[in-house]
């Protein structure tokens, strides 16, 4: 009781983060300034930032520091949507329950916000790590620039805007899911833990976990994307299928889909148990472990649906 | 002679940097790859790339700092020209006597490619200032996250975009100049001095320096825009007036457009002075702004084309 009352005072501080740390003026220009607020408005599940902030709380890295950090893989997260939606990409209307910003404001205002969290969201981690020990620093923003760069999440996302002239032997969903998930589920994880100084050990041991939930996470979202669609009201057909993207249930089939998702559940339990070994402010880790598992419950009952 | 021999080496060592400090593998996707490379061997004029490494050698800056501080800016540069020229923006179909890369690789890899370009600055402005004085490194930090973001360039660009809009007394060209075209020329100005521990005095001389400069470049540009299209071939009108974006030729006259750039040259060509007595490292800025007078001297022949 008392604990769910902290988790809702925690998000509660991380949506008022959200929406206050991104700076506007009455200088920020009309157009610019609400499309901004507007998407700062709908913070999303904020699961990154949650999961950043938790981590950080684990190692001891001082509060300020864990917000700053929060919100900043937070903002870079909003930032991928925002691109994510536009035409050219996704060509998405909708994201949140309202239109995408890009149908609001239009494209180049869009692009503008996502500029302009993306600027933030540097400048707050580097805040976040200011005045840390050297090799914590350059630890921290080696791995920043490489998981979202062109060796991380932009690989990605350039891998499955392509996805279709690829030969399957050579890019599999699975590969293109590194770049594109993984990567933004390995920041809140890693750099934390980077910033409070954790051991060899305990970093090799989250970049395990972050392979394993990021992989399920995506093939949970292949599996939603061809079983709501086509077994739910039967109309549209998957919409990965549609745009010819990467899905993990579309390229070796759903029985094997669901059998691989349980492995890298296993093998990311086993992650989280020795992690709470380690360190055992990581315990709450078991509680997002659960999450994924009735995630993956409830799509057993879509599944078999699916199949009657 | 000589040191026309050691203007070319810098300047070829900054271009080779340019187009070997962004980082591609072998697992880059091969549109990524192909757009960043063919966008980093066109270099452009690298004006603020040397600009930047000239003041951090005047400010005894070490010359990897410098090097990589030089080359982050002029990937931030090269990133806005990407989106400068989508279709949602200015709607440009070549660049650098190129089509542009939207064109050739669509938008999507074109914003991929910026992006990348983006958080590699990023990276490389932290190494330029790892390991300096706390309170150099937040000043820089500071200094770079305004500059490019809501409250800098990205507002400026903001503000073009949305000029029909505006009443013209409330936003004129010279306030969407200061976001657009000064931001980008404080960086390379200001940066590298901050790093160098330039006193508050040379600071505030390098400020008005670069507005100076700034509001002059872009009113040159004005310029050009209205005397080369109507007076050159006399077939198409001034693409500002077309896209109704801000121009200072177009809203308060050519005569006094030319007052105006005479003027702002007087105060940068003091502000020079100053700093050459500060900092005689500094005497190198005599020669760029002697490039800007030559340009003006240039467009005074076009105007009485122009006018004839």
């Amino acid at each position: 009781m008392l604990k769910n009352a902290i988790r809702i005072t925690v998000k509660a501080q991380l949506q008022n983060a959200f929406q206050s740390m991104m700076p506007m003026t009455v200088y920020t220009e009309s157009h610019l300034a609400d499309a901004l607020r507007d998407t700062l408005q709908r913070p999303g599940s904020m699961v990154r930032a949650e999961l950043a902030y938790r981590i950080g709380s684990a190692y001891n890295v001082a509060e300020n520091r864990s917000v700053e950090l929060a919100i900043a893989l937070e903002y870079f997260h909003t930032a991928s949507l925002l691109f994510d939606d536009l035409p050219c990409m996704d060509d998405a209307k909708m994201r949140r329950g309202v239109r995408c910003a890009h149908v609001v404001y239009g494209e180049s205002t869009a692009i503008l916000a996502a500029l302009g969290l993306i600027n933030r969201a540097y400048g707050l981690v580097w805040k976040s790590a200011a005045g840390l020990d050297a090799a914590i620093q350059m630890r921290a923003h080696e791995y920043l620039e490489r998981q979202l760069g062109v060796a991380g999440l932009l690989n990605g996302q350039s891998q499955d805007l392509h996805y279709s002239r690829f030969k399957p032997s050579s890019t599999t969903p699975q590969s293109v899911a590194m770049g594109k998930t993984v990567s933004l589920i390995r920041l809140p994880l890693l750099l934390p833990a980077i910033l409070g100084g954790a051991s060899e050990n305990e970093l090799r041991q989250l970049e395990r976990l972050a392979i394993f939930w990021g992989l399920s996470y995506q093939s949970l979202d292949d599996l939603k994307d061809v079983l709501y669609s086509e077994g739910g009201a039967g109309k549209t057909s998957a919409r990965d299928a549609q745009l010819n993207r990467p899905n993990l249930a579309l390229s070796i089939g759903i029985d094997e889909a669901f059998d691989r998702i349980q492995r890298l559940m296993r093998l990311a339990d086993r992650a989280v148990t020795r992690l709470k070994r380690e360190n055992f402010g990581l315990a709450f880790l078991e509680q997002v472990h659960l999450s994924f598992d009735q995630e993956l419950a409830t799509l057993e009952n879509a599944r078999l649906a699916y199949a009657s």
